[in-house]
């Protein structure tokens, strides 16, 4: 007899929790932020085929399912607290769903965050978390903060870059062979992203905007310089709408653009295609004035991750690539975009 | 050329925010719960022909998948705040958004909240939103307040009663012809569910348990029994798993089970059906000491909505169902679980 819907639950999700007042099993859970906090809230659904392959190991798509989340709250430097998850399903695959809570429970532990609530039923493989973070009121980071001058920021595995997740994507698309070794290792980028939370945390009151990389380089500092753009003519305030005329440019040092080792050994065109297009990369893009450089990189350290100095952003709108000698880089292509690819 | 996905968002689904300190466009929401509250969370998924028919209008459909949420909210008695909606969709259907998003906002602003986050993504249709209400300390309502000789309660429309949402996917399913405008009737019952926030409200301090209304009466009755025993007979404290051996029982009066005159007209074991695993009715079921009776009168008067005392709660496991002579009526069937059915 195939396995209800309560029984899943209370097998693979159900935990006791620790820090929140009623996890799962009820019609709500409830969360006890603390005085002066504020909550962060984001949500991101993954879909089979979009955003992970039928090939992906159960384990790792749980993984990845919490770790594109916890992304969003260290983009905004919110402590995780909590997360929810939806499930959608053909099935009940029992190995597969043991997996997958095995690789969403472990990493939940090592952010001390718990699964409080959500919901399963049967439909098309989709996950759709929802998580909970809590900030003191007034230092979430935001994407409307960079100003003429800033320094432009990536974080990067020590050793490490963006663009990995990218260049594994173009294997699995078959426009690319790897030796085994170095496929493994990119594979690792696409399906194991590490959510840079203790960053987001040690750069409360340093960076000036944030936001984390899903989309590729370019059309997440897109967003960065379309909001900040909209904040800087207003004053100081968040635009309403993100998409005002009056946007702020930037510049990027191609060779500061941090890459691995294997993405570096590619052709100059994949180079730049992975870098700046790449996708799924869940590093930290962040701004910070010029004389917060050694505050930056001791946050950095503190957080175990290193981080590059890749640019500047400037009143003038558009992006320019710049070459060793400052002289700009004819770009092409597009900034992912799921309805338009 | 296809609307691509931020000026999809911006187009339905941006509104500026009042309440919330950050809206939609960032990494992350900002929500700030007032001092002393906690934060109730739930998240519920929407498949095509499995949570709805394909044959649905978009504003209805944008207006239950608010709905069903808001529903666990009043079943906790917590104050609705703000929602995210995450949406996978094949293609980018302007009509279809454009309703959705009347559908969900125009009951987002009766309740007085505000979409503030979500994500869309191509992939089979599918809606999963999470609301975020706030509930003082130590007053939400739960399931594991029922105690022996609690009066069983049921909300239901003035004039009305449930199992009509049931009645009419009979009729989509091709077991029941009923006449043009009382198909119409039974039909808005499925699809335009009214969740009972004010009533939630109405009954903290007041009821002892609640529960919403989703897979049927009777299923979702046993949770409340499974969740109460195992409170019961650990003194007072929720389980940590709701499936303890020692679940408190029930009797039901059958002629007191509200039902619309329409229901009333089909034969006795059509009604039966309907009452007792209907599902999809998103009224509250909730106990109360047999003291608050006028208490519990009063908190519907208030709410506009009528209740019903349908049973009572007894210590012996298991639920009778009893006729006008208090002689127990034999039941079959099962409740409504997504796995099973």
């Amino acid at each position: 007899m195939a396995l209800g819907e309560f029984e899943l639950i209370d097998r693979y999700f159900r935990r006791p929790v620790r820090r929140s007042p009623l996890g799962i099993g009820d019609d709500c859970a409830l969360l006890a932020p603390r005085p002066g906090m504020q909550l962060a809230v984001s949500s991101d659904m993954l879909v089979e085929g979009r955003h992970f392959l039928s090939t992906v190991a159960p384990e790792r798509l749980g993984h990845k399912a919490l770790a594109v989340n916890l992304s969003d709250l260290a983009a905004c430097g919110a402590e995780p607290l909590a997360c929810t998850l939806a499930i959608s399903m053909p099935r009940v695959d029992e190995p597969f769903l043991a997996g997958l809570a095995c690789g969403l429970h472990t990493l939940a532990e090592q952010h001390d965050i718990e699964l409080v609530g959500g919901d399963t039923t049967a439909g098309p493989l989709n996950l759709c978390i929802t998580v909970f973070g809590e900030v003191p009121t007034g230092q979430a980071l935001l994407r409307h903060g960079a100003r003429p001058g800033d320094d432009l920021w990536v974080s990067h595995a020590i050793g490490g870059g963006i663009g990995d997740a990218r260049l594994a994507l173009e294997v699995f698309r078959g426009n690319l062979v790897l030796p085994g070794e170095q496929f493994d290792r990119v594979r690792l980028a696409m399906e194991l992203p590490q959510p840079r939370v203790a960053l987001g945390l040690a750069l409360r009151g340093i960076a000036s905007a944030a936001i984390d990389l899903s989309d590729g380089l370019l059309g997440d500092l897109r967003h960065v310089l379309r909001r900040s753009g909209a904040a800087f003519h207003a004053g100081g305030e968040a635009g309403t709408s993100g998409d005002g005329p009056q946007a702020l440019g930037a510049w990027l040092q191609d060779e500061a653009l941090p890459r691995s080792p294997i993405l570096n050994h590619q052709p100059a065109a994949m180079q730049r295609e992975c870098l700046l297009f790449g996708g799924d990369d869940y590093e930290l893009l962040f701004t910070a004035a010029s004389a917060q450089r050694v505050a930056v990189e001791r946050a950095a350290q503190g957080a175990g991750v290193a981080v590059a100095r890749i640019g500047q952003i400037v009143q003038t709108p558009g992006v320019q690539l710049l070459d060793a000698q400052s002289r700009p880089i004819a770009l092409q292509g597009q900034a992912f975009d799921h309805f338009k690819t």
